[in-house]
């Protein structure tokens, strides 16, 4: 079930990805560079969009690192347009991709730590439920309401995308 | 595992409930009415603050009804004060304290539609994965963003609250 949730945040990079391109699409039709969108926050004491973007990335491919025992891909954050975002992100999706349910097996047992945490652990099941998730969906739609807050045209269909509906019986 | 996830979301309205106390001590400390609060939007073609407090609470409560086939409280969308909002977070929260682990045996081979969804249907595992989590973080964090917006002093730790820690050995 861990390996659907993931299959979830891959989804939702996806999504994140068009929101990108509707954000680049956008400053073509303003005649603006799409850099501009790369420093916007929603407050002046919050991180700018490219970092909420890098972290929505980061968290996903981490948290896959973290309870897979696999490594993950060096991202650092240079990223410096729109184009470079979406590469990110799709980095992550293609990483997301190499993972099987079977990956996961020892996922929820696993001790899971990080560098600013100073020698504390969670579980796997508890990390990735109270920390992994809740940060991934934070970011992405802490990125999502800035490009709404600009002008960019998405709507919650566009957070959602598709669904795995069945027609009426 | 789908009612650890619900676990999640009862500590997430917690938190919620922590953010709406902030928002109201904010009120009285720059001398205004906390009812300002409820008409918030990040940008005009947004529901508003007090939408986003109410559909973050009836995206919990009726996953978990529809989950699980158990009625849900009605709660009227009437709401005008932030202790309202409050009470109506801590009303979803007991709801949920209601539910064990074997009401949700059954969650993920459940057929599930809503109204809006002209007859189709989803599985209870797709259901929840793809519509009822996804959109909780939605609009719990476009709440926790409208605060953040307007001053009042919350971040990332009021976002997650407490995590399940263990010290180092």
């Amino acid at each position: 079930m861990i390996h659907d949730a993931f299959q979830q945040m891959k989804k939702q990079l996806g999504q994140l990805d068009k929101w990108l391109e509707a954000a680049a699409a956008h400053a073509v039709s303003k005649k603006i560079d799409s850099k501009n969108f790369l420093g916007l926050r929603l407050v002046v004491d919050q991180l700018p969009f490219s970092f909420q973007v890098q972290t929505a990335c980061d968290t996903a491919k981490l948290a896959a690192s973290r309870l897979t025992g696999k490594d993950a891909p060096a991202h650092p954050d240079t990223e410096e347009t729109i184009d470079q975002l979406r590469a990110r992100v799709r980095a992550v999706v293609t990483y997301l991709d190499g993972f099987t349910a079977k990956d996961f097996e020892t996922a929820n047992t696993r001790s899971i730590t990080q560098p600013r945490w100073e020698g504390k652990t969670m579980t796997g099941a508890d990390y990735f439920r109270e920390h992994a998730q809740p940060n991934f969906f934070f970011h992405l739609t802490t990125a999502f309401a800035i490009l709404r807050q600009h002008g960019v045209p998405i709507g919650k269909r566009d957070f959602l995308g598709p669904l795995t509906q069945h027609p009426p019986k």
